[in-house]
């Protein structure tokens, strides 16, 4: 027997944002649930993960993954139950991982599901021990590479990727300076994460307070964020520096460059006479095959609270398109989840 | 008995330049040779290496390594022979690779002074088998990391790195597609040095050229000019791309950054979105403990002649402003080495 809803509530990607999202690029939907057939099973969004890189799938431009759908329910990361199952591999009752986007349920032949069991907190598979997590993890440890003593940076610093590098940085003995939105966040990110020093980027003296902060200069930045902090960044990166690039969630709705000159001439100079190492990378294509390793690692870290998490948890689909579009302007304090059923 | 002259002729950087140096930035001496002390030597200059990285050093700038002294012989690599020693590990008659400088004869205590036995081809010393050769060998290899059926480009491509980067590419299977200045520098590429493919980066359609001969974008890109060869291989790089850049020489005597717009985040966003690697390297400082590895390579590949070789020698040490300020222009063929003695 099934026990669950009849309605089907979902956001729908209405029209692509020209820039900054807004609300009207979505729209919200009642759909009656379509029948499970042989193979196939129905899901229930519990928790809704809200990240930067949706903005990049609402474009219609070529990238790492193909864009979202015009009248087609946004995509994004979902926990979510198995309400109704005809799939061989799935039971009522099974929590799992899915990418079932903004909808309150979804049919699913299986793909890209995995069984999560029944975790003490369901929606940290969205976050710290998920794709942000396996980002920081990763980012950093591949290709930071933190040494002890060096000077670790790293933006958004209370979001789930940058808190987690700079905790991570932390346990290796990095000195991590911080860069967030606002007083109250850096307070967090030294009082509670531990961070060495914290600069709120809305500071007109940004630039010369995060230099202040690093007088050893930089050895790892983790970029996340880009544009301002990024300029801020380059010209305390030290010798054999590296930069993994994760993010750049400050230029996301750009629409046009900045004005010149372009310094190009300038970051190709500084790579080369500093020996700088940059590199991007997209966590499931890049070390899809090291999931196993980063939960070996994180679950422990994370269940002895070396490593603190915090969630911004939103109540209800409704919500989640002022959601995101709050978070994409730093309005979040800790990892978006939208709470769905 | 010592048998040499009693003059040492040298070249002194007389001023810094203001863009691209000129004969004047140097001034021609003659002094008397040097006594030599106990523990020293008297190096005779048999060759002398012209590079692109001296530009830099031309530079009151900070980098990474100091900048050349006014009133001091120009810095460069040299081949000498000993000619008269009172240094207990050589004697008159070792042939050694040196860092003398402009000059015909230098004072030694022996400090950076290596023996390389005698050669069949001194002179390869400062090229295929020294720091030109090393330089295309590690970036290529370590950074490159070249697989069989990708498409590797390199500018400068009969200059000593880019001929070698191609070369070794080749032996390990990828599609080689060169970046020279003029028909004859293009056909020496492809005729003899075996390339697949070379664009004159003088024609008015590098951009389209270049678009065409790489049918299947770039997988690794060895960077050692910058301007407007990097501004037409980047929006072909591919997903996972890697970008060694061990010089910019297109750059070096640049005073001022192009105009705007400030391409720095479409080069971010392009590092982020297909997650290339781009890493900055400085030879002997990040490899200079690899150099065995690297002879013990390259050696065989050169005496079989699987890896050919094309200095542009020039005779004369009076001549060595103007084939310094001739190679930055791309006037050269080959490695630029001076005949001195």
């Amino acid at each position: 027997m099934t026990q669950h809803a009849s309605i089907n509530h979902a956001w729908l990607l209405a029209s692509r944002p020209d820039g900054e999202p807004v609300k009207e690029n979505f729209r919200y939907v009642e759909q009656p649930l379509p029948q499970v057939q042989a193979g196939q099973m129905l899901l229930r969004t519990h928790y809704l993960s809200l990240d930067p890189y949706m903005r990049g799938r609402m474009d219609d431009s070529k990238s790492y993954a193909p864009p979202a759908q015009l009248d087609q329910p946004m995509v994004g990361g979902t926990v979510c139950q198995v309400a109704e199952s005809q799939h061989p591999d799935f039971s009522a009752g099974d929590w799992v991982l899915a990418a079932s986007g903004w909808q309150s349920y979804a049919l699913s032949d299986g793909t890209g599901v995995t069984k999560i069991g029944h975790l003490p907190h369901p929606s940290w598979a969205l976050g710290i021990l998920g794709m942000p997590g396996f980002t920081a993890y990763m980012g950093l440890m591949d290709i930071g590479q933190p040494k002890a003593g060096e000077t670790l940076v790293v933006a958004a610093a209370t979001g789930p990727v940058g808190a987690t590098v700079g905790q991570l940085g932390k346990l290796n003995g990095c000195r991590v300076v911080g860069v967030a939105g606002g007083e109250e966040k850096c307070r967090y990110a030294i009082d509670t994460l531990g961070f060495s020093a914290c600069i709120d980027h809305h500071r007109d003296d940004f630039a010369e307070q995060l230099a202040a902060a690093c007088p050893d200069g930089i050895d790892i930045y983790f970029e996340n964020v880009g544009g301002k902090v990024f300029d801020a960044v380059f010209p305390l990166l030290n010798t054999a520096a590296r930069v993994p690039v994760c993010g750049l969630v400050s230029g996301y709705s750009s629409r046009e460059l900045p004005p010149g000159p372009d310094r190009t001439p300038l970051i190709m100079g500084g790579i080369l006479k500093r020996r700088i190492r940059m590199q991007g990378f997209i966590i499931f294509q890049d070390y899809g095959d090291r999931y196993p390793e980063f939960l070996q690692a994180m679950t422990p870290l994370v269940e002895q609270q070396k490593v603190l998490y915090r969630e911004h948890m939103v109540e209800g689909l409704e919500h989640a398109p002022q959601a995101f579009i709050d978070m994409l302007k730093g309005k979040n304090f800790g990892k978006t989840v939208v709470k769905v059923a």
